[in-house]
């Protein structure tokens, strides 16, 4: 089934969701669900809504268009999107560390990732064959200070090459540069192994064990130019003791990467994640 | 802020929110949130509409007249309600077990409670210096095999005497009539000691300790005549080990128990739930 | 590094620790790890200890016939265990579903598991390329009412063939007879996908959705004769709402299966969990 | 019933547990539980026995004389107490928050806690009628940045004269000075409102939510010289989302703190706390 989604934020005022609703039904939408928030601190006004378009009577294409004018009477920041089974084209980075390239490639097999994985990159050649028992392409990009710059243009080829809209830095140990990082906002989903802002930068799981803290966490966020300090999309924890080495804290924390870093996936690719200032909105 | 809410449950349809939306909008009013489930499996649209008052173009007393016919177009199951600080009125039911009176008063004195505990009923004394100390009222109403019929007529004469409009089993350790239950349909709350559907009936701490259970659980329902049977609006759990002795497992339960009854309270006084055939939607 | 492990439940009494630690001590073992139960309600006495073979003074095939006096004489039952990296040996029984058996198997890649995978039976043919891939043994073995017991006879030569000590049904979803479950007494490790005793039986998420719980679970035991009703090793729940629609659930569920059958496994390879009646004793 | 418990720390070798145990046995004594733990990393043995006194064969009172020999053989830093129901005395320290203070004086009511709490200071009058419904003496000590060292003084001569042994600060809105906090080392346990170390400083939930976080925490600590630097005893988290406002993170944390804070109070009254360095292990 082909669907419309629209996520928009605008200044709050009366009669918003009765006009984007009303607007929905004349071209013969059905609303399927809508999310809907209003910070009364800022006095924004944040929503999800999604339709059916199998009795729409304008053309799908035509959609953003007409809807235009009314975005720009509430001054929106939007975008609307058609979601097809093969809309989204995921590509994956990766260094060393085979949890997350795994956990990701069967979730799809399982059908639980609206998106296609089309390749891997990474800057080691470890996991090659891994990703060809897999069926995916995977590129071998060395990164050193002095050759950062042209393996991110031909990053940014292969990114081109398969068309693809989503990276998912899935464990990779590079920085990406500023140029790298905004020429894809909100298209780039880190995940980092702590219970961010806790335990920035290296080695966290040592952090953590030195501080000797009873919680470990791992966080999605997109990446900005600010390491860390993307916009948050999902954390979640595990409980540790003094009896957890530093080898079962890494342990431990894979669980968490995993999970955290598909949960952040999965709404992205059901654009369930509208993007304001450096914080996120993740409608249920 | 005066607000009316909607609670409303129909087959769904095209155009029911952009119908509502509208609806509330030619009247001035401005909604403040908007929840809303379609259902694939039963066909069935569910919403909660939150709006506010202070432009309304009609009197707010004739918003449900309005709202009827639209209502009996959708073949809706509906409740449209004026939300003021004082619409709800709670009237606790205790035995011996002080924490989830405790509880309740302590939220409401740091004004978590969108309503007012009016008075207190037990069947038996012990509690009474306690609710003296809180300044509520507290009646004892002992109940025996013989004296049930006439302590239930007691209990709906106070219900009525202080227009109580939403009674909390807070470890109330009798079993209501199904007359009684029925009388006050999606207005009891109880709390059971066990993660519903497991260790129904007595004593569930020690049935999960014979079990060797490794988490327990507590869960508050709507009371229904079929007993532990009711719509579950909330539940949580806790870890537990072979360490913990049944006299730990009670202390662990009691903070369980403390905090879904107290969820499950919130969200009935702001109007979060809906209740549909013996499930809850609990709205955000 | 080679290590011994006892694990021993007695009638309590004065000493036991002094003792035991004192027999280790006297024949050059150095103590690792002590984790030690007495239950009050019952009055027996569980421990585990774990030490050091590095200097001992005796052969370490020799020590559990130097221990059985003061076992006799503590009336205990008791296994003292050499641990070396290869002295588990897993076979696991699988039906159609990949993540159980992909979890595993990765989990033993990255070091997790304290014992090798060694073959895989199935009573379906669809995951033996997977298998393949992974370079495991796939034996593919389907199962009537009709062939069932001969079925058995099989999957015991395969199971002696391997000289497997660990038998992991990850999510096979047959039922084994009394006399194949007796056979391995605390030898099978299931998991079941609810949170028992809740939702015993067939299609627990269908269960848990009609019941309109808030949390599901997961819940892996020891294999007994009566269904369901075997120690439980591990649980872990997630929590859901209306929204999640019974795939989701199933969803959630894969994630939830995975983490708490590993768990599970890895307890018992490293020899913590010591069961007694129906009911376990898992050391941290 | 009268325990003894011993915690302990020294560099590990071979024989520790058989030794202590021993002394325990020769005594008498029956050790009740055993908790160890080594740390390869820093090659330390910690451990926990708590043993019955009612078959003893010397005074109890005379119990650390007679095990300094074996402690200075060890290098051990060590503590051996005798536990009676009234050995520990707490005076808590409040500002204007009520949750914290109501929370301890109901787990002590209930049971939960071993230990007696023996009075209130605050540095506010708003807590008065409470703690003297409770029967709670109460002292009200202004602190102004002139008075502070002078409201240190006196604090400590009420510490004195209540024969408190320790000091929890449930919420004490006030940093205390060096001197103060070293006068009382591993005798002064904070509730922090956020999930250390993550929002150190002022007003942490305003922080979490500026940060777009989507949990929050809340963490028990011993108080050091170095503020929020102090040995973590426990932690727990809450999940949060967008729709949370200001006001509802606060109240989401006040059900944390005050289950975060009676975990490392009971802890602490059971002596299953050992501070080493920086950081604590808490036994279970």
């Amino acid at each position: 089934m082909k669907e419309a989604i629209l996520l928009i934020a605008c200044p709050d005022r009366v009669g918003i969701i009765a006009r984007i609703a009303h607007f929905v039904f004349e071209r013969g939408g059905n609303i399927l669900s809508l999310d809907q928030h209003a910070d009364p601190e800022t006095g924004m006004f944040f929503a999800r809504f999604r339709w059916d378009l199998s009795a729409l009577s304008i053309h799908p294409a035509d959609l953003s268009e007409a809807f235009a004018p009314l975005a720009k009477e509430f001054r929106a920041d939007w975008k609307l999107e058609l979601l097809t089974p093969r809309c989204s084209r995921l590509i994956l980075f990766v260094s060393k560390y085979a949890h997350c390239l795994n956990d990701l490639v069967w979730r799809q097999r399982e059908g639980e990732l609206k998106g296609e994985i089309v390749a891997v990159i990474s800057n080691h050649p470890d996991l090659e064959s891994h990703c060809t028992q897999y069926g995916l392409p995977f590129h071998h990009i060395p990164v050193t200070p002095a050759t950062k710059a042209s393996a991110e243009t031909e990053q940014r080829k292969l990114i081109d090459h398969y068309g693809a809209n989503l990276i998912v830095l899935a464990r990779y140990m590079q920085i990406l540069s500023a140029g790298f990082v905004n020429a894809y906002p909100a298209q780039i989903i880190n995940i980092h192994h702590s219970f961010l802002p806790a335990f920035i930068g290296g080695n966290p799981y040592r952090q953590a064990r030195d501080r000797g803290v009873k919680i470990i966490g791992a966080t999605s966020h997109y990446a900005t130019e600010d390491l860390d300090e993307g916009p948050i999309i999902e954390q979640d924890i595990i409980r540790i003791s003094h009896r957890d080495s530093l080898e079962e804290l890494v342990c431990k924390g894979r669980d968490l990467e995993k999970v955290v870093l598909a949960r952040a996936v999965r709404a992205h690719l059901e654009r369930r994640i509208l993007v304001h200032g450096h914080k996120t909105i993740v409608f249920g």
